[in-house]
């Protein structure tokens, strides 16, 4: 995930002298996770790091493709002048066009720079959108699992994150989509490819979610957020949302397609089909600014506007996804087979996944428990690691699950 | 400023349909600054852009120091790995180590890498530490003139920005200060060298800021924004701040000292001196993250390490103040010498500084209104202009201000 699992930052519960009550509470909330991080430190240090095979983070190991790093350097030697100054806010009318111009290819909708908002990654994406779409008390629904940080972008702005279970393949049940609609949801974000099951949600679901929109007392918009759109295996198409939900509106980043994720570009694009896109655009143009995103990096604006379209090699990926798939599978393991980004979420053999988590690590084995992710019972697994430490990892998968099943 | 002229993101009333209540009050009440921008591109269609002298844009005009270029390059040439990937939150730590060693150095107040967060910018570093400090309904002290997002930034967190004004001088009046102070009171917030007046605060002001603080019933922080510290003219020395307030917080960045204020990278350093400074750093990195910032641009932080304590040459910013200053006041205008920033702020002939700027524009110069820096009757009048601009300005300064003496 984007920033969750490579961040221990969360601490004891502090009552606050200084800091917020809203932060502290939800510092001591979170306080979990650094428990489990601390555990996964100290296992490494016990044992050395060599023995210990770290699922938890979602950070690409890769390197950016040498065509994206030629394109900076030809940023940095441009004659031309003002390459680093501000821009406009919602980034160089150029870049978006460009931006845009990929947009109209890929969805055959007359997408303009007028649609697209560059933005300082996903996250900012998401927050930008939320804010302009929000106001307190107002409830965004979302589909388990989910990533984590969901619950803060609802939160940051007033907001409230309502969380749907799925189907049981992991994508989305829209009839329960539609019972939890309330007058005050005024969104629905989903993330497909989908952190942490790696699962892509097909077109039908989002035919489905447009019919349910269309039956809605007031217009409910649906965030898409896409940063896994381009990793994905076996030749899956993973649907255009614009062309299908009306009130549409994708987050991205070229963090995981161009392996940049420390450089925080991204952007923010409204369907031209949408009513609203012109009012709307100049609302996120105002959250963006205000909440200090300001204007995107620059540098990196020239580059994805040059070199935006490349994709990392996604076949290292697809085989750690087929060893660990299959040699958890043939443990006993209970999987959705993951048809993109790069993650593995199995059910756990036991129903307490944090439980099944500490069997993990006493196999010297590091992973995330599906309850953050709003899913109980399952763990995710990251494959931004060598290939060597899934097939070296896969043993404590299996001393774990028969310890747990009482085979131990 | 920071983004705020760079962007007439501001629109119509929209009643929102989509767009939130909050967000659309907001807009609707900076409605009368998009207005002057669109009689101000009228004006430039109208006369040709040659016969309009901006002085409206806070963005720098100069490029980056030629050392600043080449650290970028040495990042994307590096052989290490994971140059571009994520980090721990709160940045790289030898970078932070970096800033820290820099810090230590100026105000002899042990600093290392766990009191530095780099950030997206000096606005994201304030939306960090105001998410991180404010409940709602808390409030932020600050001094008039001050910079016009701070309002937008204390709301962000349900805070509110209530505005003090200062003395004759332009520099915090603290007994003014003090009598403002109420029991939500969690945080002062000033910025020096002054965007929009170019006043640098004396030491004197912090030091009385200081015993004000002590003789508080709660702990209260002073947030200190300094992107314009190194932008200073006549040998005058900006006072370090940590040294004179126990509890500061210094929020700055590199966009003006660099010159790549499109690249947005900048940081948040807490007093080593500060009781909380460890849990308040925790709250940061935390809040940092889930506003959406993640990381700091991962190529800037490694130049800023590198290069950071570069500065532009100020040398063209002081002959274009020496100008505007000399002219303004040969004129007849009222104005505190700026020392530094690349603002003048006059007061005006007439009260109403909203009809006085609509009178320069009918004289061709374009200028801000200090109604929007919470100090009617002046006008913001930014030097990032060519000399020309300066010298053939000053007439229609001169023009606008006869008529409004009524002498035109």
């Amino acid at each position: 995930m984007r920033s969750y699992s490579t961040t221990p930052a969360v601490g004891p519960i502090l009552r606050g002298v200084i800091v917020s009550r809203a932060v502290t509470d939800n510092l001591a909330r979170a306080s979990w996770i650094r428990r489990m991080f601390e555990e996964g430190a100290r296992l490494k240090q016990e044992r050395g790091a060599e023995k210990v095979f770290d699922f938890t983070l979602g950070n690409p190991e890769i390197e950016p493709p040498p065509a994206v790093l030629a394109a900076a350097r030809r940023v940095l030697d441009s004659p031309e002048p003002h390459r680093h100054a501000y821009m406009p806010n919602a980034g160089h009318v150029a870049v978006r066009a460009a931006v845009a111009k990929r947009l109209r290819a890929a969805t055959g909708l007359p997408y303009t720079a007028g649609h697209v908002l560059m933005t300082v990654g996903a996250g900012a994406a998401l927050n930008t959108v939320l804010k302009a779409l929000l106001d307190p008390g107002d409830e965004v629904l979302t589909v388990a699992p989910f990533f984590a940080e969901y619950v803060f972008y609802a939160e940051n702005h007033g907001g409230r994150l309502v969380v749907v279970p799925p189907k049981a393949d992991l994508t989305p049940d829209v009839g329960k989509l539609e019972a939890a609609i309330t007058p005050r949801t005024r969104a629905i974000l989903v993330n497909s490819p989908n952190n942490p099951s790696g699962v892509i949600y097909p077109a039908s679901a989002f035919v489905e979610i447009e019919a349910m929109l269309a039956r809605a007392a007031r217009p409910i918009v649906l965030v898409s957020d896409e940063p896994y759109r381009a990793l994905v295996f076996d030749d899956v198409v993973v649907p255009e949302v614009p062309p299908l939900v009306t009130r549409s509106i994708v987050a991205t980043s070229w963090s995981k397609s161009l392996a940049i994720p420390g450089e925080r570009i991204g952007y923010l694009a409204l369907s031209p089909r949408m009513p609203e896109a012109a009012e709307l655009f100049e609302a996120c143009t105002f959250t963006s600014r205000v909440l200090g995103f300001v204007n995107a990096p620059a540098l990196w604006q020239w580059v994805v506007a040059e070199v935006g379209d490349q994709v990392i090699d996604v076949a290292p990926y697809r085989e750690k996804r087929d060893l660990m798939y299959e040699g958890l599978t043939r443990i006993g393991y209970q999987c959705v087979k993951p048809q993109g980004a790069f993650y593995v979420f199995p059910r756990t053999p036991i129903d307490d996944d944090v439980a099944f988590v500490r069997l993990l690590a006493e196999e010297g084995v590091l992973t995330v428990p599906g309850s953050g992710f709003g899913m109980p019972g399952h763990i995710r697994i990251s494959l931004t690691v060598e290939r060597e430490t899934v097939v070296r990892g896969l043993p404590g998968f299996e001393r774990a699950f028969r310890k747990a099943r009482g085979g131990g």
